[in-house]
């Protein structure tokens, strides 16, 4: 029965009957963590083997020494693996160091210092710097653009990506409105996949800013939990086709292929947004590390070596998803006082619990020893205004300690619920 | 005899006797390269056995799994190896990705977008912004000040470095002289070694501008041409003793002791510097490639193991270098037209010939096969005022091209002097 449907007598006792398994759990001294979106030991063992690579004796590729300097777009044997994978060309693809994180950041920080190609002046010397912020979103995201000083505007997302009516309103009417994080495939934290329409919509409205970007973070393009791989949405073409060729800089990783803060990373763009961005990285540093590039080009062979390797990190994630939904499914479904997708890829649940009690949930968990995200840390500034998102990372935990970690904050959020409905 | 003591007569004759062998030599269709410190490819050989390290089963260091995300000041078992390299206290070293490079720069962006912890206002918010360069230097940190367009004030340099009253004279009175690029030991590319009373000198130097920073990049600090080490001077104890405790930002890599562009890096100075780096790199990046760290961790066993490994270098440049001073010493000698220290360790030559023909000279060994360095680049915006020095860098050709390219350069240099004189 839902909720909402209890007399105040039952809701009493059911609130007594929490409280008491709540207080159990407290005995029981757990330490559970499903705070970070890591990849399990098990998961790195797979890519165990890339300890070894390349391997004495194997150090050129396409007549280049990988072990000297230079080659600032990366190793084109492993920018061609990616090119397919991002279904773009192979010279509209750079392959970086190990984080795309890092690529955002410098994105961001050469347009503030120097620009980018369609920019009138440098960011910096704008009088007003404001972004749009899918919410709920990545916290890492809010955390460059709130360093750098640039207002956050909190859009919401949908099923299918974020509202595009509010996006096309703001962006048209504000020049101070630069850009945008987008994660378009198993979006982080709720796996919302944009559709082909959302996408369209992104590429051809019209901006007040000329030189508005998108960060197209594909960071799950070939994260998935089926047996399916995602179509990934063509936003270069389609850009320039609407005549905003630079519009959109798309960068994905490895992190959670192979080693996480140890992999490669990748930028697709325009060619005039690439060149921009080499012009001021080939300041920044004489290339990247072509030797894990080519441990990696040796690991993978080609594109569809990454997708095996992906359905191998899939049949130790989809369990712990499973029953992540399983557990919530079986303790809050019948009472009507929370929501949550089951992802069909990425590294997260979002749980959407009773408006206000989020923090709550988060704190009580943290009580009896399970670590949540703060709540609001997928919001700008964290603040998640309605106090209802908590986001859920059930990879790095074996399963056994996910099921207890689940248990644990579905009786939390119902707790909470109940507290809040007294 | 030297060749301001020749008669006309002799001139002319010396002249064409050279024109003559120039002539010879553009039929030989030469293609041989000077232009970068790269290391060669048996040096590269030396350190081979990284390309399979760490080695599958080996992932973890102190309890830490190298394959996952986290621990953004590096791996301390590799810090502690540096640090005692540069004769600081361990967790006074940061680890880094490849580029030492790029941590220069992130200093001087950090700098310019939110300011140091002693800076009054972000840099990009001062009316004016200045930077000492001692002169000849290195061209990509010149390249970094230029690109964030922050004045360049050529210093002269000395064998045991900077020009010290002018430098004294030009940050005590102008407070738009925000910091000094110094290479200490065996600069690029002259080859000095900064002495005691120069180190001391700079640290205690009173600056009009509070947030004075000595970029204090050793990238040669264990790259001998003997068979002793350069002493190390604690510049981080001698600055905070002189009251300056945040004035050094000290970087190193291991680009020319492993492989150049895939190696390591570290940052070195005061805590406050530390964490102040720490919290915006922090935002950049989850964390260092930890895997490649430990590779090196490996690699290297401890300190003694880098300079054991830095005599085997030593053993593939020492030729190279003796080789290149043999030459010009026997070619251009008793001209007096040229002159150049013979370094003991690092990567270059600064060749210093008659004022005015350091360009020709490039030119003509160009147009017979010779690349050389631009000349001026070893200058802020490429202007060597003398048009004096050329960078000569031996150590990637094999020996028998260094001394071809070594004699075209004497030739080039005498011919563009005759030609100068007559």
């Amino acid at each position: 029965m839902a909720l909402s449907d209890l007399t105040t007598d039952e809701l009493t006792r059911l609130e007594s009957q929490l409280a008491s398994e709540y207080d159990a759990l407290a005995a029981k001294g757990l330490k559970l963590d499903l705070t970070r979106g890591k990849p399990s030991p098990e998961q790195l063992d797979l890519s165990e083997r890339l300890l070894s690579l390349p391997g004495e004796g194997d150090h050129t590729s396409g007549g280049t020494d990988v072990r000297n300097y230079g080659g600032g777009a990366g190793l084109p044997e492993l920018r061609a693996i990616f090119a397919e994978l991002l279904g773009v060309d192979a010279d509209r693809v750079l392959a970086q160091d190990n984080a795309s994180l890092s690529i955002m950041y410098d994105l961001l920080t050469f347009s503030m210092l120097f620009g980018t190609p369609d920019s009138e002046r440098p960011w910096k010397d704008e009088p007003q710097l404001r972004w749009l912020c899918p919410v709920p979103g990545y916290d890492r995201h809010f955390g460059i653009t709130e360093a750098l000083g640039i207002e956050m505007i909190p859009v919401p997302m949908g099923p299918n990506g974020p509202d595009m009516d509010e996006v096309e309103r703001l962006v048209a009417e504000d020049p101070s409105i630069k850009g945008m994080w987008c994660v378009p495939i198993f979006s982080n934290p709720t796996g919302a996949v944009y559709d082909d329409h959302t996408v369209s919509r992104l590429a051809r409205m019209v901006t007040a800013a000329p030189d508005f970007r998108v960060i197209w973070d594909n960071a799950y393009v070939v994260h998935t939990l089926t047996n399916d791989f995602p179509k990934v949405p063509d936003v270069d073409t389609v850009a320039a086709e609407a005549g905003h060729p630079n519009r959109f800089l798309q960068v994905c990783s490895t992190s959670k292929i192979t080693f996480a803060g140890a992999g490669v990373s990748f930028l697709s763009s325009s060619k005039a947004n690439l060149d921009w961005y080499l012009g001021h990285t080939g300041v920044r540093s004489i290339g990247p590390n072509k030797v894990n590039q080519l441990a990696h080009a040796r690991f993978f062979g080609d594109a569809d070596g990454v997708r095996e390797h992906m359905l191998r990190h899939r049949e130790s994630v989809a369990p712990k998803f499973e029953t992540a939904n399983a557990v919530l499914t079986s303790r809050l479904d019948e009472y009507g006082i929370a929501s949550w997708a089951m992802p069909e890829g990425g590294y997260f649940i979002d749980l959407e619990v009773v408006d206000g009690t989020a923090t709550e949930t988060v704190r009580l968990a943290k009580e009896v020893g399970v670590a949540l995200t703060p709540a609001g840390s997928a919001y700008p500034y964290g603040n998640d205004p309605d106090d209802r998102h908590i986001r859920l990372a059930p990879t790095l935990p074996p399963l056994a300690e996910v099921e207890a970690a689940m248990d644990v904050v579905a009786l939390c959020a119902l707790l909470a619920a109940c507290r809040a409905a007294g």
